[in-house]
């Protein structure tokens, strides 16, 4: 299934994406949004003869896509069963507590997990490393094939689809970064590659935005990036459970990998091109290092890193692009296959 | 007033530290745990003919620390009368829902904030940054006096006094670290040096515990300390709010400065000793960086980064140490003027 935080109104609730059958997945074009936790109620109200209104589920499950996270074991089935009642034309367009079932194109998608518990990113495509240190002047360092390294990001400054806002100094050589992103689904510690992909609630599409002249500069302090990713990750527009990503899934003893293809387009033009299953490190590898003595729980992200040609600044000197960066009114759009497309527009603010 | 997390049974609970008159404050013989949502309660109920009862001021203030802060504005004042009544032998030891007042002796304490919203660390203190990087043979580097560089740290391992437990690898070279940290009060975003005072909530103690043969290994990579700084952040014992330092704030334009000396002693041997004054970069100088198009938010936690001699990474090879770090059983004790000593046990896990 598909978990979106959406807005129809003021507040933001989450919601079940429904797309029509051999609709692709970047078009959403005659999808639905279900109110998660509307269709939830309506589902167990039926199933029971004290039927729950919806403020106990409210209660029960947060009232958000992480609280559904947190409460899978209970919540999953009931999702099922209200899509599939939707897929019958029993689930009702609305209750007196408001719209059970929306046209996508009706509401605003935010970001499927607007504030997750935290946010690590990964450095796993050994094509970007290289390219991106080639184009710092350094050399392929051999601790890049010993372990998988990652940094921790600023999880409070997600943003979903629709406006990028940034300030004058995150202009200065402003880029995007293509990655894939998994959700943890449950409290996990001293995980190995073997056993990792267990906890993998879902995957959804990252854009690791980059002031690349703050993040140089201060990388030179030896702290790695901080103040040059701070301002803004996307992530969305949906989160897919993996169940979904089965047929696309090769497992191996590091762990699964994905055969899902990537794409940047920068103002309608493909820029990058990759694929999930280009990743050096696997997920599974990097919860492993993760959680190494360290508690993660539900609802954490982790980004894959960059995927080879995902951002400018392995572009830029290529015959893609020579010197090119983010401006206002730039649209950025990633697609990766099965996670649908997350659209991005540069806004000076 | 002084801010604690305590035990006294199985619940976390938030609660205020009184220390008698004259008490050093690294020493919490004869003080005073008053819990928090009982004491505001019953100063509330004293003063209104409807007396609001413990869970309802549960529900109002998220029975934390953190609900507290988000809250200060209606809870500080009652915490101060509730305080005061303490103080004039009004406040009861304990009404029916439980203890009130105990002997600090008879709970255990916890970090103050167990999980923050997040947690960011400095790198403020020039000594420690010119040594570290001597000790690694590099030079010291223009940009450290151009801005004030910060990471992001696992805000989901925060330890308070007590046992710091470890896995193997975190015992190859594990070292300690001296620091401050403030607590952010509001929520604020684009501050300037000359107003970001005005967002600190309180002051702690902490312990940026370093495993640092994962760290510099890590750190060849580029992307800064993750790995090697994820499995646990000594804060605490209390949050101390600012008022309590005014007597010791140097106001200077860019931001204030605290005459706070500061003292690290593993084993009951002292081996590193500074000053917050020290600070190359105020706290206002690091929040006007992070909150640059960043929005920060109540309880996020900002490390000032360690002081000059303050840990073995430092020391090691001077007159002080030669080549020692912690290892299982070793108590490291951090202890700052005004906001107490934080002591914890090096345990194999």
């Amino acid at each position: 299934m598909k978990l979106v935080t959406y807005t129809h109104g003021a507040i933001a609730r989450p919601g079940l994406l429904v797309t029509a059958p051999g609709v692709k997945t970047d078009d959403a074009s005659g999808a639905v949004v279900l109110d998660l936790i509307r269709s939830l109620a309506w589902v167990d109200g039926r199933k029971n003869a004290a039927a729950k209104d919806e403020r106990a589920f409210a209660e029960k499950f947060g009232d958000s896509v992480l609280g559904f996270i947190e409460h899978a074991v209970d919540a999953r089935p009931l999702a099922a069963d209200a899509i599939a009642a939707h897929g019958r034309g029993e689930l009702p367009a609305k209750t007196d507590a408001g719209a059970i079932a929306m046209p996508a194109a009706d509401v605003t998608l935010l970001s499927p997990i607007p504030r997750p518990p935290s946010m690590r990113d990964g450095y796993a495509f050994r094509q970007h490393v290289e390219t991106a240190r080639k184009n710092r002047g350094l050399e392929m360092i051999p601790e890049f094939d010993q372990f998988p390294v990652f940094y921790f990001t600023n999880h409070q400054a997600v943003i979903g689809p629709g406006p990028l806002r940034v300030r004058p100094r995150h202009l200065e050589r402003l880029d995007y970064e293509l990655e894939a992103a998994i959700v943890v689904g449950r409290e996990a510690r001293d995980l190995t590659a073997a056993n990792a992909d267990e906890v993998i609630f879902g995957m959804t599409i990252m854009n690791d935005f980059s002031a690349r002249a703050l993040q140089m500069q201060e990388m030179l302090l030896s702290l790695g990036p901080a103040k040059g990713k701070d301002f803004a990750t996307g992530l969305g527009p949906y989160l897919v459970t993996m169940d979904e990503l089965a047929e696309r899934t090769v497992k191996t003893p590091r762990g699964n990998t994905f055969d899902l293809g990537m794409r940047a387009f920068v103002n309608g033009e493909k820029l990058s091109q990759g694929n999930v299953n280009d990743m050096t490190w696997t997920f599974a590898q990097i919860l492993e290092r993760a959680s190494y003595g360290v508690t993660l729980y539900p609802g954490d992200v982790i980004g894959s890193g960059t995927c080879g040609t995902g951002c400018f600044l392995e572009l830029n000197g290529s015959k893609i692009t020579k010197d090119q960066w983010l401006k206002p009114g730039d649209v950025v759009a990633l697609e990766i296959d099965r996670l649908g497309r997350l659209e991005n527009t540069v806004v000076a603010d």
